[in-house]
């Protein structure tokens, strides 16, 4: 259960973090910037299989200090957080990444409070989407950045194992995904609510990524449950989509694909 | 039919458009930027009836010298060309908008051509498409920018009228649409081809505007045949959405309509 001194705490790791992780210099003050959603490929050529990394770690923190998505050959899940990207790969390892590192899907944003608000007794991360859909169901065709800072009775995460050509559909990765649970974890949820208008281009609805305050635990959040937790959601109404310069070729990549989404994301 | 000096002759008309319409100071050098096509607002909400303009022109040229779209309040069909922005009526007259006009939903980009060739016996729109679509075909999952400049011996276009509050639907708004046809016109098409897995967001497919050399005709191309034309695409690996500020609202804007976008479009 959260301290009663955590708001507090929270505002002074947020400073710490952005001193020791991010370059001041380079963060906006151009509102359009900040409220620029980069989207890096799409989540229909993820599913296919589209793995190859085509923007480093150094592009993505020019363009934001927040966001997830994976890295190159699908190696791990990635949470960028007050500046600093991290990888949670197959064994449950994390580390911080170099900016040579790349990435072949993410999404990232510069992270402002639009709204700030405190949930309580959250006992699945189904209550947890349901707190929060009461702030932005108002809107759901809008992209929202969602950050939860919490101490979590239960965090229940996946990632995914570094592939080798030719690269199998993301389905069949996700099959034999390693999973991990952590009880009683101070940590942070990071990622995005997308709009359904949006469902070829990234995870319609609510896509977070866990990592923990000691940076040692993380991944795809798949369950969790806690007392209370600070949330803080960043309206984005810009969304800027990059597609690789070399093409996304020929195959068919429209349409939602509600079913395969709901295989890997479970 | 085209002039033999036909492509000397453009090259003169471009660089004098240029001159005339657009600041040069405005344009940007970054490739990026001139490799973004910027989308205002997106497709379902226009099918929707969202009319009211969110960005004005001059904004629009900050953006770009090239596109289409509408006007506030539904108030006729936008061709943005040589940095000049057209605005063509629902009675067929044609007139360059101030910066301070609005737009509700407009796509634009800085227009550099990547790709240009000469397409012949050109019969119909649709034998156009198909001879774009052999430069194109091999990914269509990519968003390009097309430019056609020719003397056209056949062109039908229609704009749409200025609308009230409560605004109908833009299917209801298009079944009775002013209609124009021209012969022995020279001009150029402007417009884009959108993937599939944007569907919601742009027009799936091409989508193309008319503007006569003359610039006093012009509309929402849906026919043309030409002896010969000039075709430039230009590839935009950045797509970057704008949605208001304000909000989308409740109203789910998911999905491709292709029906609903088949009947207004037509």
């Amino acid at each position: 259960m959260m301290k009663k001194n955590a708001p507090a705490f929270l505002t002074a790791l947020l400073l710490f973090s952005a001193a020791a992780a991010a370059d001041p210099a380079a963060a906006p003050a151009d509102a359009d910037e900040r409220d620029t959603l980069l989207q890096i490929s799409i989540i229909n050529a993820l599913l296919e299989g589209r793995y190859d990394g085509i923007v480093s770690c150094g592009d993505l923190k020019k363009k934001g200090d927040f966001g997830i998505g994976t890295f190159d050959r699908l190696d791990g899940e990635m949470v960028f957080l007050d500046g600093a990207i991290y990888k949670v790969e197959a064994d449950g390892s994390v580390s911080e990444q170099a900016d040579s590192e790349k990435t072949p899907f993410a999404s990232v944003t510069w992270f402002d409070e639009d709204v700030v608000f405190e949930a309580e007794n959250i006992g699945s991360y189904e209550a947890l989407r349901d707190a929060i859909d009461i702030r932005i169901g108002g809107d759901p065709n809008m992209f929202y950045a969602v950050r939860v800072d919490a101490e979590f009775e239960y965090v229940k995460t996946r990632s995914v194992p570094k592939q080798s050509k030719p690269y199998p559909k993301l389905a069949e990765v996700t099959k034999n995904q390693p999973e991990f649970e952590f009880e009683n974890v101070k940590g942070s949820l990071a990622g995005f609510w997308c709009p359904a208008h949006a469902a070829a281009l990234n995870v319609p609805g609510y896509h977070l990524h866990f990592l923990s305050q000691d940076r040692r635990a993380g991944g795809h959040l798949l369950e969790c449950r806690t007392r209370r937790a600070r949330v803080a959601i960043d309206v984005t109404p810009l969304f800027l989509l990059r597609l690789p310069a070399t093409g996304l070729g020929g195959v068919s990549l429209e349409g939602g694909r509600e079913a395969e989404l709901k295989a890997v994301e479970q």
